[in-house]
């Protein structure tokens, strides 16, 4: 089998590029080791930046988005119980989409699939082969007992997350990998009741950060710092909302709206960071890349820029031979990947409580909060950073 | 001896508190430890934000300062070889101005001797007593073996500086400290060259922070990162040009102008706030309460706004015996306080080589600069805490 970009993963960066490729006359091959029940089922990310949600209008799989999503044009940064709104849509033109990834990946793969596209799901033992040659090769199967297939192709693009086999593929003697784990998680849930609040609240209380989101006018999603070994037998429901009453009251008696919690898991919290990008012709996005902890709401973002600039760089090769923008993928996404990874550091830095914060430091965290909730340029700051920024091409 | 209010300490919170009194038609003296020719020489920082330029015109102290100050209306922010500036007028409508805190201090004392204010210099064995009745005292001598003198006052303002004793009289049950040391100190030198630069360089470098500063057309101020232990007896002059040149290089071969060193030393770099900062008749202003790092060009800067609370608020009281803004003086100087705190950490963060930064950390930090330098909203925040925030008095 051949085509000209063998695309490892049917995420967000996969499906993504598969489709701008598409756009662009390059054709693409998806394979991607899980079901396609299960991609489009697992819960992740739901805000999507201003360019993300335009993307999704560009590629024409926008109407479920606009049926069930909703636009968000501010949130609330809440503290010594008082929320502060950062107001996205004044500060910057621009606004974000809440709108879950699980819903974003079933309408790329729709979309993709009635355009003929191919995405081979359920695959097993993937490798890649050649990719410092001109003529890199995937191989797998199809089913576990079946014969070992090879693609042939131009470019591979790995789009196969933290843990897939794509990164490993550029020489250790090459890749740096910057990593930061953080001393806590976050125990996420989902619940049967109505919206808490009209925008996001994002919360800094003594007992920790809470997070309030949603879903649909039904479903909410909300979150709690917990400690980064916690497990979640340790938490009922009655406890979880209790601790959520407690970080985000207000001196007006706030309290969230509670229903039947439906589901329940925590996530643990990690920075990462794998430079270069690209080794040969195999090119990384997203998580395969990059990690950033959830604090930022930038995951699911970053993978669609990469995706941005592989589809422009690989369509400027297939089309007419020049790799000068293939040669400074990495450098041109890295830039944006740091920018975002500072971002959701200083997110996480701003809003969690830390074990190993002395009362010095604490005192500057909420200095920092009262700073950039009241200045217009601190505001500007994180409303820019949060509904996305540009990807900046000349490096 | 009887004054409405007793001041401890000439320095920049002593002086301008004693003058801006006097133009309320409150009458203070003052009791410094050093003599007025040791407090006059002493080298210390040099920029002034804009409302203390403005407050020394207001209080017709200025001529001097018109004379041999310098307006800056931007400083620079290199690193990885490249310099970025912050144009401070551009962004907030003002500016600073280059002018050593001795020549501030000659001024003050000047103007307030001349006014037939009362300075007593070189005074010794100063303690506090009945600081939390309304008839608090300042006991001292004029001499080693004068008389023991009481100083009786309506209100004691504690501006002596870290070391002074006003802080201890407030008791410990009552006052948090918090406190961050970090390990570095700024290596300081004073030497006889010509500006290398029309404005400040603020640069981050592999080899660790420098800074180009300056005090007249023929004298330079310079500093570098050093290891908080290290000993001045390390560096010689050739040492000191050598590593200046290296961490200041810049792609265009940029390099400071050399010229001999005429003074260096050591600084240890720390934060502290002292909370409250009054107890009963007694009230904190400037280093008694409250160090920053130099990194954010804030410690003189803060000790004015101090004194310009302070002074209002004791006015209303000696004037028409109404204390509420004596009450919240301490609320109103800490939020301010806090403020420059965190600009101080976060330049000192930002701009510094931690020994214990992982290259994660290194590379987020590299982030932050291209970040703040190259967004709107990022040099607008470094612009307008570095021109100096606004006294926020309804707390």
């Amino acid at each position: 089998m051949r085509t000209q970009v063998g695309i490892l993963g049917a995420g967000p960066a996969g499906l993504f590029l598969s489709l701008l490729l598409a756009r662009r006359g390059v054709e693409s091959v998806i394979l991607e080791v899980r079901s396609r029940q299960a991609i489009e089922q697992t819960i992740r990310a739901g805000v999507l930046e201003q360019g993300t949600a335009d993307l999704m209008r560009e590629l024409g799989v926008h109407q479920r988005m606009e049926k069930l999503g909703e636009e968000h044009e501010g949130i609330e940064i809440r503290f010594r119980g008082r929320g502060r709104r950062i107001p996205l849509k004044e500060l910057t033109g621009k606004s974000v989409t809440l709108y879950a990834q699980h819903e974003v990946i079933k309408d790329l793969v729709a979309a993709r699939l009635q355009q003929g596209g191919e995405v081979i799901f359920s695959v097993q033992d993937v490798s890649l082969e050649g990719v410092d040659s001109d003529r890199p090769r995937i191989l797998f199967r199809r089913e576990p007992e079946g014969p070992l297939e090879v693609l042939e192709c131009d470019v591979i693009a790995g789009c196969d997350g933290f843990h897939g086999p794509s990164r490993r593929a550029i020489p250790e003697s090459v890749r740096t990998e910057y990593v930061k784990t953080y001393p806590m998680g976050w125990l996420g849930i989902l619940t049967q009741a109505p919206p808490s609040s009209r925008e996001l609240i994002y919360c800094n209380s003594d007992r920790g950060f809470a997070l309030v989101s949603t879903r649909s006018p039904e479903i909410q999603r909300m979150y709690l710092q917990v400690d980064a070994d916690d497990d979640i037998r340790n938490w009922s429901d009655d406890r979880i909302w209790e601790e959520l009453r407690l970080r985000l009251a207000t001196e007006e008696g706030w309290a969230p709206i509670e229903g039947p919690i439906l589901q329940k898991s925590i996530v643990q919290m990690r920075s990462f960071v794998c430079s270069p990008m690209q080794y040969g012709r195999l090119y990384l996005a997203g998580d395969a890349a990059h990690i950033v902890p959830p604090t930022g709401a930038k995951g699911l973002n970053l993978a669609v820029s990469d995706a941005c600039v592989l589809a422009e760089a690989i369509a400027r090769f297939e089309r007419h031979g020049t790799d000068d923008l293939l040669q400074r993928y990495s450098a041109i996404c890295l830039r944006r990947v740091w920018k975002a990874e500072r971002f959701s550091y200083f997110m996480t830095q701003m809003l969690h409580c830390f074990p190993n914060h002395s009362p010095f430091e604490r005192e500057i965290q909420l200095a920092e909060l009262d700073y950039v909730t009241s200045s217009v340029h601190g505001r500007g700051t994180i409303a820019e950073n949060y509904v996305g920024l540009p990807i900046e091409w000349d490096i």
